[in-house]
């Protein structure tokens, strides 16, 4: 049997996730800024993927993906991985893929990998970009694709602010209420906010997350940047073990699944 | 009376265009890559524009454009100038009008002009840009904002070849057929053929250019980089002065209204 693995490409603005979810509780969002809202489509993109794959290969396909995204989160390389009898070969899946696929998933890797190989459980860590475009007038080539905010955001704060998350902490204040989730100890591994031109790309590195931990940390050091929490208060609030605490989640379209990193084997 | 200067940022995916416009005969369009194909929708920019400025400014506006862009054509900075009796505050008018227009439009400048600046009539010259999406697999992000063409290109032979559309010609070969201009002689000041990791740019300047110019255009540069013309075919081409000659319309996707120049007064 082989495990075939693939890396994909996804803008998530049309499926409802990685996953069909039961549904959460809708998060409290940011007031400025972003579009009109929209109604999240129930398709995900795990049933679109399988289904050509089952297409393809003619023979039921399960695939097991790093990780769920979240409706409207997009992924520049996430991994999943599936087993087939087929002895198709890779390049050949790869555009099969790519013209049976809808135009806002892509294939951008297929490779053989070794039988044990499991995205999710073999995954080392996982590193999310979340993006904000912070100029006074929004981009039209960016709708769905970034975090509108408008207003100054104070970036030498949020830096400092920022490192009392790095390490290994009790997140439950940037834990969404309907996390289903055992515990709520999980270690930040890097935590890197830049400024590029008009944007600013806060960087987060962990094994794992809670579900919308890093949607509430960017919106808690959003209300920090813009000076509504004083210096100090991320400990406080990280301390404090309560989501109340926290800044509101930003929306999803700014989430991006950079990278999955594995074992080198 | 006053007379305000806009510059604009659009998505022209969803629009007919700039502005309504009889239609044309359909263009031969690039048999490989570009994804499913779109029934354009009626509404055109400036008449998207018009409605909210009146809206606004409780009068009857109409805008001069420094020209029309074709249905899914975008621009970065596209100049659009209308007169008015209101006394609005610039930032003011500004932030309404991004309240109020549609995601895929973008007023990125509003400034007072001369009484007499008009966006078409005073223009100097306007730059396209022309992006390719060149690599064996498409990006989900760049869905209806660049050309996917998946072969290799000879970029040096391009470039070598595209010297002779340098000046004052009969362009002719590149003229669609539907075109209504008078005669087909125009002045390309600049071009220019970049590669930016997968992204190969075209970048023209002209004072003015033929209908589907540019896209002709480029869609003969890319029959000459896939090898199907050989050297020195551009030249003859140019020189017979029939559409017929040249290669195929790229699609709009690709192409962007980069930049209007004005003479400094």
């Amino acid at each position: 049997m082989r495990n075939i693995k693939l890396v994909l490409e996804y803008d998530g603005a049309n499926y409802c996730g990685w996953q069909i979810q039961k549904s959460h509780k809708a998060a409290p969002r940011m007031r400025s800024g972003q579009a009109k809202s929209q109604s999240r489509p129930a398709i995900s993109i795990q049933e679109s993927i399988e289904k050509v794959l089952s297409k393809i290969l003619q023979e039921k396909i399960r695939l097991n993906a790093s990780g769920r995204t979240d409706a409207g989160v997009h992924a520049l390389a996430q991994v999943a991985n599936f087993n087939t009898n087929s002895r198709i070969e890779l390049k050949r899946l790869q555009r099969a893929l790519n013209a049976l696929l809808p135009d806002d998933i892509s294939v951008i890797k297929a490779e053989d990998a070794l039988p044990d190989f499991h995205s999710r459980f073999n995954a080392e860590s996982k590193l999310y970009r979340y993006t904000i475009l912070n100029r006074p007038y929004r981009s039209v080539f960016l709708k769905n694709r970034a975090y509108f905010y408008p207003y100054p955001l104070d970036l030498k704060l949020m830096q400092n602010e920022s490192r009392v998350l790095l390490g290994k902490h009790d997140f439950s204040s940037f834990r969404a209420s309907g996390s289903s989730a055992k515990d709520s100890i999980r270690t930040i591994k890097k935590l890197k906010i830049t400024r590029a031109g008009d944007f600013i790309h806060i960087h987060i590195e962990a094994e794992g997350f809670l579900y919308n931990m890093v949607r509430n940390i960017v919106g808690t050091l959003i209300e920090i940047g813009r000076g509504k929490f004083a210096k100090g208060s991320l400990k406080k609030i990280l301390q404090a073990r309560n989501r109340r605490n926290a800044g509101p989640t930003v929306p999803a379209c700014g989430l991006y699944l950079e990278r999955v990193k594995y074992i080198k084997r």
